[in-house]
């Protein structure tokens, strides 16, 4: 319920292992171009590999034996492979390179997913920036009403803050493009001094980066894939929590779109729940917690971890799957939002105007000097909590005011509509911005 | 590869709608018994729910919309159940109340397959206990020498570790022994004044106990299993953490049971890997990751939370299936531990009898008055390190010494297996409270 | 600005200093009873701890290079004891026993304090349960409003929920009461065969319970101590989440107590923000997250950890420090508060009567059967909405439901304070169960 | 004790005023060269600002109850500045700004120190890198001696991190330097249509960027913060662990360096404890443990967050003091190793040639095929097991291997230092990596 079913795709074991495959023919090529194997070997191996239709529970089920689902790959493959070209199979590697560069392979597949709902998400996001720059709204600090600002603001710092992970997607597909090849411990010992050689060719069969040196346990790159997702679930929870909190009844500023069996309650007909964002706050926090595992299994021991390693086998397949399933739920949320301005509007006259003593102070304050001013304004806001009147009635009708202010200009300056500073640059900023990188 | 599968069955979506049946089945008869219900409708629903065969796939796939599996389950239950029962299907109960109570009975069965392998390690640990209570090793403190042990006290250990843990699986099994039944908002209003009577008859339907109040977004109890199977997990990577350590070739001190497929190198044929302690320091790293997730969802909002509750349907699921695997892996680990007593020995003697120093120390003290015994013995350490000899050569030929103590006296002075404290003392305790609790 | 002082104050270097020396103290007294030392100088020694007067400052910056803060505090001590008692300082012991005591000593003085606190957060909630059982409010479920309930019921259920955590404060006192000593290795080694009875008498000399076996890697005590910190934590941000969620300008049902300098805006006048839920929320993430901390340090290695142990040093005093912080922000939010039982109604009634709806089928049902009561009410509701009406005219304007219930019967099935169901029960469940625990 | 003194002052009380009124002076100039406000005041301002000499402990114990240290902070600033100047001080600005500003300014410092230390220890690696380049030792995997490596490989490996932790040092110091202005409810609403000019000029006269849009609750930039250095962190705790590992008596490969009043023992005067990577171990947990709760923050309410921005105020300093305690401890323990090649050489002999075995199979492959020659090897690998004899003189006394090979040419295919494949080429790859990056 949490989890991207394409994203689960991807990591799932048929997948795994086919990406296993792939490297284990990129590395028969390889070598097959260095000249460490013959040519014919290699295509051998490269065919048989990429036409192999192995047992994949079968293989995992005697991963879970042999601590690593490498060897019983090779060995599957290997009986696959015609002839001499057999001996070749696996040739220079350690079990950890397929494994390795085939996660590499499905986190390169799973960015591009995640990449293609993020671009979705930002698209929606823009749209309403667009159309609701003008939609009054009360913004909120703290739990209280502050001041007023208008829902196509609020869409677009979440605009501002999704072109940014955009950017950060980008980012960490290019770190972890790497491949992975380093043999039993490391030196690619049984390479003799075609290593380097055999590394690079790899990685061009791939359209990988040669990695310079083998990172078996140095999983800085690992940890900062791990890190980005993490922002990322942290970035679609935040606007997760905004939306969420919008549907409130009690503020009704927002609904999610209706649909057939969507959002229902088992007790109660009237009750309308906003069901995506929920299952994206769940999905958020299922995927943080992976990040603090991946973070901490970095303590790897020696040439080859006992433990942290392996765990991130589980662990970034789920913070992928997660992150995945809290984007599609934040699209489905944000992108079919029902808009209410009329309840935006209520909420923000809640407190009678209040929010709008300061803007009627700076405007007084021109005429006889802020100290003046704020008294004057202080005074009429204690009347109008008192009279339980709007603050405009209030104001119009103080003569000391009146005497400086037209009953326009106090119109006005109370008008939330009129006191939104840079809103409207902002919002152009975050289009700006967001189009410059989608260009 | 990580996880339980006996627990992974347990929370199967097969097995949960199974259990949310159990619950309705047993809230109808409960209804049935205190009258809020006609007798024969509870009946019917009753034998309806225990006999349905629901299509587990569609139920999952339409609570991905509808953000609970219960509102689909009681649709497809309604259908099943004949006439006018059908009106008192899922009577009075909201979705968290079928959904928490199934969890419930989960985690009940699930802990008692902990249980059930708890009791088995610590049998082997006990085993091994018994046996190597007079197996010297070295005891290695912050990863240096210090003084000697016998193998069967770190068994000891861990067996009193193991005790304690037991203990607390029953205390887990107690704690989360409540049925939930609330309704919409927690007050039973539909069951008018009935609704604490209901409540009592369920429980015992479920042989649970009676919550008292609902407890849909008080999830201390949820916390506290949550909590408890980190502390069992952190105690099953502690285990781990010392026999991974004792099997790296430079101690070589234990090596885990031989089987085919087990351990071996996709590389290195001279290999053997210690496959289980392995996974089992992966399996424990991912279920401590469900732990802070399951803390940090104890902040629910009012009475149904927006998002803390849900996480807890992949989490707990996942933190119970980690330790189970942990659980077996060390199992597997420590019950078919070879343990070579020849390699204890030569890893003790490396320091060349130094640890003993303070033995020979002590002994002496007793003749010449401690100040003067821990100068002669301190020389005689400089001169053992300085010549690469063993320290009892050079004290049976150390003149001042000898003056006070006999050779014999100085070589048993010298023994290891003389200077283990109360070592027999701990172990035969660690034997004792384990047997009581198993008694 | 999150932490507890007084809690601070106990895990405070010159506290920790102190309670190292009630050990050492108690240790000297304990090995002077069994005999293992002079009696003479086992009192100088303990007359020298309790009276010594030690460079903390010194202590620590030395510390900081030797790795553990008991080998200058021995230097220090020893240099403050006379004449030949001198050599029985600290005998038999190692670093590791008084600071895992020094901690158990520290851990039971804030486990005081933070049981006095509860005590005083579970009185105010008993107090606001009594006085406000028939306040009526909505209930919310994920961010909608659901039925009716009152206040007194929300406090009662925070009543239950810390009435336990009181229970578990107490076991949590009594898992971690216990005495560490194990020397340096854990066999007691230079105490001969009379370890167990020093262990017993030290024990005995302060107040805590024998462990049977040293403890030093086994860290399933302080694993427990720290998981139940992370419940109460968790406990106190769910309590604090509905009061900040409740102080919503929006919703205003209740408001912290104004004091001078709190709550303020340095920017808007009019705002009066939840200061103490707000930093309560905070407190109870940063104590959460030494809780993971802590159980992932368990994975200690042989007779002494290489790191694990030593950043309990640091996590433990930070997790009871915020805690102890949440704990009386909680406390001070909640015994305070101002309770608006107006914008309770109001917001109870934004919906025009709608979450009554069931109510009104089920009497209605009684009387035409629940299918057809349901269409009845159904129809109404729809009428409702569409004039923009309250649903009681609508219901009492019906021919077709006023055919079968008075105007009496319609009012009274839709007064939300006639639908609270074992409201009532329930509030005097958690004021009997609390009242039960403390007396 | 696992914190960094420098860091700690950063952060500390004072210097955390202090960057407020940098905030604060900056702000006043900037407006006063837009024209919001008069130069003259700016200008007071500005020098009240900087030469304010403020109650730092009053500030703080009223932020207790403010829930904010600005509030405090721009009052007692207030009151420093001379006349009418007064009421421009912290124009258009929010709580928020100033401390936002004051941490991005602080993380730069804190950036500072963590790279300085960081360069110093890349350095000492590779020197390391450089120097033991030939030292032969045996790469371990899965705690199993696996094949022959240098010294001088591991060294390289851990630069290569470490330059790769570089790089991303500098672009975390990007990724946050960026100002905060935003007002009360991010809309600069009381800076009218100048509020993006004075962002502007703010970023101008602190050294920042203009972040374009406010950023009080989108906390990407924070929490990328938190996770570079939780990446920083991890990649210490690899080194640490792998130093801990060698420094075990067991394998006595390196050991820390020799000073007065580290490392010692308590109780065991032969000890010499590896006290730097052990308290970094510990630093990289605490650290490691911030980082989950600064994602999980970043799910912030609306305009500004109700306690997951404040529980950044205390996570922050916390993430940075620990992780530069880490570095501190890392770079003193590499810097001074003392590396033992004569115990890597015993251990690598430790299994008498066999991993070896792979090397002479290949050798002896090329003369009579793969399959013949691994059967060969096989057998005598078996031998000399069997015979508790090394692999040499066994191959040497082979007739079947000897028809194949010479006496030389065994010995040489026998030889760790001639079997270590690209050993070389990757050290060179590190150190130029590393060169270039520092050129």
């Amino acid at each position: 319920m949490f989890a991207s079913p394409a994203i689960l795709r991807i990591f799932a074991g048929e997948a795994f292992v086919r990406q296993m495959l792939v490297f284990e023919a990129a590395l028969a090529r390889a070598e097959g171009r260095v000249g460490v194997i013959p040519a014919a070997d290699a295509e051998a191996i490269a065919t048989a590999a990429e036409s192999a239709n192995l047992d994949v529970e079968r293989i995992f089920a005697e991963s879970a034996r042999a601590g690593t689902p490498a060897i019983p790959l090779v060995k599957y493959l290997t009986a696959e492979v015609p002839g001499d070209a057999k001996r070749y199979v696996h040739w220079g590697a350690t079990s950890q390179d397929p494994i390795d560069t085939a996660m590499v392979l499905q986190a390169r597949e799973a960015l591009d997913i995640l990449e293609g709902d993020l671009q979705r998400l930002a698209q929606a996001c823009s749209r309403h920036a667009e159309q609701q720059r003008e939609t009054v709204m009360i913004g909120r600090t703290l739990q209280q009403h502050a001041l007023p600002i208008t829902f196509g603001l609020k869409a677009a710092r979440w605009l501002a803050l999704l072109t940014r992970q955009l950017v950060e997607l980008r980012r960490l597909h290019e770190v972890i493009s790497v491949a992975q090849l380093g043999g039993a411990a490391g030196t690619l010992a049984s390479l003799s001094d075609q290593g380097p050689a055999v590394v690079a060719a790899l990685a061009e069969e791939l359209g990988l980066a040669d990695p310079g040196l083998p990172w078996h346990t140095e999983r800085d790159r690992v940890g900062a894939l791990a890190a980005g997702l993490g922002v990322l679930a942290g970035s679609l929870a935040k606007i997760a929590t905004d939306v969420s909190l919008m549907t409130q009844t009690d503020l009704g500023e927002v609904t999610e779109a209706v649909e057939a069996g969507k959002g229902g309650s088992s007790a109660m007909p009237h009750k309308r729940n906003p069901v995506d964002v929920i299952m994206a706050v769940s999905a958020t926090k299922l995927a943080l917690a992976q990040v603090p595992l991946v973070l901490g299994a970095m303590a790897q021991e020696h040439e080859r971890a006992a433990g942290g390693w392996q765990a991130e086998w589980a662990a970034l397949p789920a913070l992928f799957a997660y992150t995945g399933g809290a984007l599609e739920r934040v699209l489905g949320s944000v992108a079919g939002l029902e808009i209410h301005p009329d309840a935006m509007r209520r909420n923000l006259e809640l407190t009678r105007g209040l929010p709008l003593a300061e803007s009627l102070t700076t405007q007084l304050g021109l005429a006889i000097g802020r100290p003046q001013a704020y008294a004057l304004v202080q005074a009429a806001c204690e009347r109008a909590v008192a009279e339980d009147s709007d603050l405009l009635p209030v104001c119009l009708a103080d003569q000391a005011i009146a005497a400086h202010l037209s009953a326009d200009q106090i119109t006005q300056a109370l008008d939330p509509a009129g006191y939104l500073g840079a809103t409207q640059h902002f919002i152009d900023r975050a289009l700006a911005d967001y189009r410059a990188l989608e260009d």
